[in-house]
Order: C-alpha cells, then sequence, then structure tokens
C-alpha cells in the first residue's frame, strides 16, 4: 500500500482543490440554496473520477441525490489479494457503498464566521469553509483514494458505489422513498458510512450505529378565543393538560419513560458492545464544561453515562409554547398550548411502533383531546460489533494510526444509517477524516491536511482488505 | 328626589358634554399616553363641580391620582333627612368615598374600532368611545348627580370625597403605596365603586368585592447553553422540571390545588352569599357559547359553576416558553424554560403568604432549581352582604330600575377593591352605569343614554339614603 499512500500524500493538493470546488458551491439543503448547480458539480466531478453517475431524484420534491458506479480492474483486484496474502483465482470483487452527503447545514450565525463560508481560506495548518469537513471533506478524501488505486494501480480493486445525499442535513426526509425506489442499483456487500476518524486525544474513532429519532408536536386547543384568566375557576386550559399529559409520560425520579411499551423493542447489549462500553473515555468532565450541568439526570455517575447515553432512548421536550411570554403579565387563560418532542430510538424500536404508543398512552391517561401529530422519523440501526466488517474496519484503523480504536456501537445522534444497512441489508462502518476540533454545523468548520490525509489513508487500506478477504 | 331626576335628565346633554371632554383626551395608563394633560383636565373638571382638588403623585414614578372633597351643604343635608322621614337634629352629615379611575385600556386592535375611539361619536342610541363606559362614563355620571344636587336642594346631601385612580388599567401596582401616603384624607364612612348597574335581562347588577390576584414568573435554568437533543438521555431538562414542577402544584382530576396550606385562609361563605349564588343567573350556555369549551373543568355541572367560579381560588397558566416553537422540528434540548402563572385569590388570602407557600411547596417537591419571581400582587376584598351598605345599595337598586337585583357578593375578576376596603376599613358597594352590551376593554366601546341617565339616578337615590340613613 506504499505506493498508494504516497500517492495521496503527493496529490493532496489536487484533492484539495476537488475540495474547493464543491465548497465553493453552496447546497444549503434547509435553505434549497444552491441547489440549481449543486447536484450537476457532483455529478461532473464523480464521471471525472471515472464513475458512471446517475442523479437520483428523490419523492415529493425533495433534493436530489447523486449516484455513482466503478467496476473494479481485475489487475487492482488480484494486487489487493496479494497485499493481504491471498491466491483465490475463483473470486469475484465485491462491491463497496460510500455513503456521503453533499448538502450543508445553513452558515448561521453568519457573523461569528472569520472568513467567508463559501471561499475556502488556509489560515496556518487549517482550511476553513462550510462544509470542509461535514461531508465534502469526506467526500474528496474518498474521492482521493479512487485517483490513487486508478493512476497507481491501473483500477479499483472493488467494485464501488458512491451515494450523495441531498438532504442529509435536513434529516433525510425523502431517503427511504428514494431508497425503496432505487433498491435494485444501491445493493452492496459493505459500506463506509461518512465520518469517524480521530477523538480528542487522537486515537483512530469509529462508530458502528445511530439512533433513530420519532419527532411529533403535541398540541392542544380547548377554547375558540383565549379567556380573560379569572375564567381559570371553570374553564378547561390547554396549558395545564399539555403540563399534565406530558408529566404522564417519564417518571422525574429514575427518569423512565413511563409510556406502556415503550422499551419493548429495546435490543439487549451484545457482550462485545458491553466491552466497548467500557473502554470509551469518561467525557463527563468535557460535557460538564460544555453545558455547564450541576448533575446528569437521576444523578448517574460518570462509569453510568455511555451505557444510558448510546444504548438507551430518550424522550425530549425540544419546545413549550402558549399563552403569554413577554415582560411583566398578561392575565389571559390560553386557548392553545403545544410542545414539540423528540424520541431518540434504539434498534429495535420503530417509529411507527412508538408513535402509536404514544397515541394510545395519551388515550389511556384520558388525554383523547391531546392532538399528536407526526413531524418526522427516523429509524435506528446498529452493525453488530463482532462482524466481519465491523473487525475489519477496527483492525485497519488501528494499523493506520497506529494507536487503539476507540469503538462507539452507536453514537447518540441519528442519522439515515438504516436505510442502508436496515432496508438494504449491508454492513455498514464509519471511516473519514473527522477530529472533534472541526467545528461541524459551527462558524469556522474546518479541516487540517493531517486529518484529510490520514482518513483517506485509512479508507485506502479498508478498501484493499475488504476487496481482497471479503 | 323628582327634582333631582328631573335635572339629571333635563342637563343630560351637559353632562355627556363632560364625558365627551374626558373621553377627547387620551390617557392609556399602559402606554403611559396623555398624562402630560389628562390629570390637570380631570381636576379642572372636578374643580368646575364645586370639589376642592389634588394631584396625588403615586410611588415608583407612577401615573397620579385625583382628589376630590365638596362637604355637605346643611339645607341639602336636612332635605334627604326628610326625604327618608327622619328627623335628627343631632345628625352630622356622613362622608362617601366616590371610587372611579380615569385612565383607560389601550385601543389595540385599532383596525376594529368603526370610529375613532378618541373622538365620541353617535350612532342612533350608542355613543362610541374608549373609555365611553369603563370609567369616564361612571365619572360623568357621578357628576350629573353632584351637579343635580347642587343645582336643585343647593348643596350635596352629604360630604363626598371623589378618588380618580389613574393607574387601574394598568393593575394599579402603585395604589398601596399611594394610600399609605394619603390615608388621613381618605378616609370615608362607605364607598360607591366604580361599575354595576344592569345585566343581560336588565336587572340592576351589584357586585360587592373582588378577587385578588398573584402573578408570578417561574423559571428554570440547568445548562448554560442549548444542547442537541441526542443528550437528552443524560443532560437534565428545564422544559421537564418545569412542566414536573408545574404538575405538582394541582390534581387535575378534581381541580385541587396541591401547595400546603394554599386553602388555609379561604373565608366560608355566609348564608347570605350562598342565596346570593343560588340567585343568580346561569351564565353556562352564554360561557360555552363565547368560549366553545365542551365542559368546565372537573365536570361541573352549572348549578356548581357560580360557587367555583366566585369562591374559589385558581391557579392559571398564563403562558409556557421553551426552546424551539417554529414550523417543523429542531432537535434541541433548550437551556432554559419558564411560565407565566396567576393565582386568583379569594378573601382572606393574601398575596404574600401565597407567594411563600408556593416557594415552600416547590422546594419540598424537589424544585429549589426552579426560580419563582413576584410580578404582583392584589389583594381580595368582600363587602359583608348583610352589612347596612351592602343592603341600602340593594332596596335602593330595586327602587330605582323596578327590578329585583341580581346580586354578586364578589367578581371573579380582580381589582384595588382591598386598598379601601381593607387598609381604609371602609364598606363598598358597587353603582353604576355598565351593560354587557358596552364592549368595555374592546373595540367600539359604547353606552347607551338610558344606561347613563338610570345608573345617575341610582347613584342620586344612593347618596341621599346614605346622607340621611347611615
Amino acid at each position: 500500500m506504499d505506493s498508494i499512500h504516497r500517492h495521496i500524500e503527493s496529490n493532496v493538493d489536487r484533492s484539495l482543490d476537488t475540495l474547493f470546488t464543491l465548497v465553493r458551491q453552496p447546497s444549503v439543503s434547509a435553505q434549497r440554496l444552491g441547489f440549481d448547480r449543486a447536484p450537476q458539480l457532483v455529478a461532473d466531478i464523480f464521471v471525472q473520477h471515472g464513475f458512471e453517475v446517475q442523479i437520483l431524484e428523490a419523492p415529493n420534491n425533495g433534493l436530489p441525490s447523486v449516484y455513482g458506479y466503478a467496476s473494479a480492474d481485475p489487475g487492482s483486484f488480484r494486487r489487493a489479494q496479494e497485499q493481504s496474502g491471498i491466491d483465490d483465482p475463483n473470486a469475484e470483487p465485491p462491491t463497496l457503498m460510500l455513503y456521503v452527503h453533499y448538502d450543508v447545514q445553513p452558515t448561521d450565525p453568519i457573523e461569528l464566521w472569520e472568513t467567508d463560508p463559501f471561499e475556502p481560506t488556509r489560515k496556518d495548518d487549517r482550511l476553513y469553509g462550510r462544509g470542509m469537513s461535514d461531508d465534502k471533506g469526506n467526500i474528496a478524501a474518498r474521492l482521493a483514494v479512487i485517483n490513487a488505486f486508478r493512476e497507481e494501480w491501473g483500477g479499483l480493486p472493488c467494485n464501488v458505489k458512491i451515494f450523495a445525499e441531498g438532504e442529509e442535513e435536513s434529516g433525510s426526509p425523502n431517503l427511504p422513498g428514494l431508497i425503496n425506489n432505487y433498491a435494485d442499483i444501491l445493493t452492496a456487500d459493505a459500506c463506509i458510512w461518512e465520518g469517524g476518524g480521530r477523538n480528542a486525544q487522537n486515537h483512530p474513532l469509529i462508530y458502528l450505529g445511530l439512533k433513530g429519532v420519532l419527532a411529533v408536536e403535541l398540541s392542544v386547543e380547548l377554547l375558540k378565543t383565549d379567556a380573560h384568566s379569572s375564567y381559570a375557576t371553570i374553564l378547561p386550559s390547554a396549558a395545564w393538560t399539555l403540563v399534565n399529559a406530558l408529566n404522564s409520560m417519564k417518571d422525574p425520579t429514575d427518569d423512565r419513560i413511563l409510556i406502556e411499551g415503550f422499551y419493548d423493542d429495546v435490543r439487549a447489549s451484545t457482550p462485545a458492545e458491553d466491552e466497548a462500553l467500557a473502554n470509551l473515555p469518561d467525557d463527563s468532565d468535557e460535557w460538564r464544561q460544555t453545558f455547564g450541568n450541576e448533575a446528569f439526570v437521576s444523578g448517574l455517575g460518570s462509569e453510568d453515562l455511555p451505557r444510558k447515553h448510546l444504548f438507551m432512548p430518550a424522550a425530549n421536550v425540544a419546545g413549550l409554547d402558549s399563552g403569554y411570554q413577554g415582560e411583566g403579565m398578561k392575565t389571559v387563560l390560553p386557548a392553545k398550548a403545544s410542545a414539540k418532542m423528540d424520541f431518540r430510538l434504539v434498534p429495535d424500536m420503530r417509529p411507527d411502533d412508538i408513535f402509536d404508543k404514544i397515541r394510545r398512552h395519551l388515550d389511556r391517561h384520558g388525554f383523547e383531546n391531546v392532538d399528536l401529530n407526526l413531524i418526522s422519523g427516523v429509524h435506528p440501526f446498529r452493525t453488530d460489533m463482532s462482524s466481519k466488517w465491523a473487525q475489519m474496519a477496527i483492525e485497519t484503523s488501528e494499523e493506520t494510526y497506529g494507536k487503539p480504536a476507540v469503538i462507539y456501537p452507536t453514537m447518540a445522534g441519528s442519522g439515515p444509517m438504516y436505510d442502508f444497512g436496515g432496508t438494504l441489508g449491508i454492513p455498514i462502518t464509519s471511516a473519514g477524516i473527522d477530529h472533534p476540533t472541526h467545528k461541524i454545523h459551527a462558524p469556522n468548520e474546518n479541516i487540517t491536511i493531517d486529518d484529510f490525509i490520514l482518513g483517506a489513508k485509512n479508507i485506502a487500506n479498508l478498501m484493499q482488505r475488504f476487496a481482497a478477504e471479503w
């Protein structure tokens, strides 16, 4: 792999040119900004890297995804086998899916950016711009690997599919429909997810799953107009009803969610996952510094936090809205009250099932008058830590970075992993260029060239082993 | 009293001129609009009606009140005695306080006014303008009575004090302090409150009390910054804490407030009050039409509503505020949450005592982290229905209007009655020009000339009896 690694290093300026071209093109899905040109630009770049390309339209007038396919080269495939000490003339090259997204977060608050977010800017060893890390940096690092194999080994060691989503930063609302429409071309043997890279201690960081999320709005309207608050003696109150309904859903003492059947489908952790949890660094001091919280929920100690954070579902109140919220007082009995809630889900919970259980809970507890509206739902997904693909990714990262890997069986956040891992049945691991200093989603998003080169080398190593040993 | 009544009728245009002069002068206390001229205008009009006048400054840079005093005329006092068939040469004329306010509600929503709110306009039998009823109409009706006694009987049958407050529509925040500063000149034997008049069935309507109100803000801040909602697994939530704290304060089944000691000082109703409650008209259908509520709290039937509405305290949630309230979803764990609450109080509850009890309740139930902030407090007050003054007002109104009186031992709303009735110890009844069609506080506020004349006659009758029989 030395020639591949050297190629990645010596061609880094070319790879960064590609990255800069991507960053210069706005593609803010939340604002539908830049999508007159962004999909075609991504398609053109994929074509330049030897892919056959299709722009895949999303249902419901969603923003399109860009899909590329490139076949394995027989010589490169054999060279990958040799690298692994394998000689199997009957083997066929397997197919690798690269999941990325070309849309980016909005630039707000724009006044905190020190450079133009859409004009890539180098300061010292860091490159600044929106999407520089998340996820255009990951796209460019994968393309650097493609170039290296093509120019050093004469082609790709395996079949490669690349899928660049256009709505990831908006919660992938139309991805399930798109996957359903294009399932025949999106199958693969394994998938490298966007992200991953190094943690704050520069150990390789791998995550194998994402939580699901169910977002809902609860709303109550019991009067046709606000009343003077002197009527609080006799008129029903939307605000009190909402408070009572919310309160019925979670035990404040032990933080247990009281919706009947909520935990039914929570998958038990495996011994390997338990061990991974035990080996995770203690982030409790960092969280306390970031958020200023005096304690954690239910008085949990730092040793209990990883399991609760990663393996348990959660019920969050993201917003409360009723009546008068200004200075001083308005003596009003509000006609309406509403709450935004999001429920983080772990395998094998399903958003539609949890939605039904919330509705039943409300009805059973006398809250038939609380409307429950679906905002969005994403399924959870975890790849088995003991699987061949997870183990291959872990071992490869330890070789590349020369340090033990920090393995997250799942992240606490959500994303559309289930659409590939569950719907299409593809095992998934992450491998990328990430580092906690990259300020993704925030002003002054950046990467270092070191992170970019190391991430690309690791992906190249993983691609070689996958091609040879799958 | 025939000559007095004829004088009120034949001089109604002059009385309405005075009313129109008052309405033309804006005096919106919430916006401090018009107070460069309004206090002096009111003072000048009082002087024109024979009062010695003082403008009483309010503490805390509040808006001033206007106070007038006029002594009884011995001849008029004797004539009042004759009218009641009394001949007591040793009697001294008693002193009557007239409580009114010269400030008005804002004109919002201005687009719903069909005429300029500060330009009195007659359409058919109604006179339109802000304050035409509440409370400038009540001021002008009292001045019509003053004119009648002075011009027909040669003077007033009793000593009269008139107190026109400047901040009633803003919750009288500085009235307790003002009363404290001027207690020596504000004493009286009895007081006629603003308002009262006729109900929808044109029966005389009398109210003898007003509830108190304690307005507070509960606020919770558990993080120094909003967190991504994936942290809801482990970080404390201000919104959940607020929901739990509020929920602990009231039983949703029977609507009972669970704050320890909350009901300790609720005064038992008297047999006379019980009878008055039983005689009140059934407003439940009207409320249902106005508010569109399917039921009343705790499934109360219409026969139970008057007691709950008038004689029980209430805890209202006037506002809820936390996190994201826009369209769709933002996956945020909000750092802060807050609620506005107002507690309606009945005698002998005290706002400061209830505030302390709420604080103790929160502390006892584990909500030390919920801040409780006082916004405002007003004491409740009820005049004893069996008192001489209440009975005199009831009998007089039945004579004036020729129909049985509808007696509200208290209204459900709040006002500064306690400052006169409690602090200064003056028994209070209402007598005025009100009618439910007047749209007070709303666009197109109005009165009819009939209401004005009838209200003035009733006040004249009451003043005569008070002078003679106190």
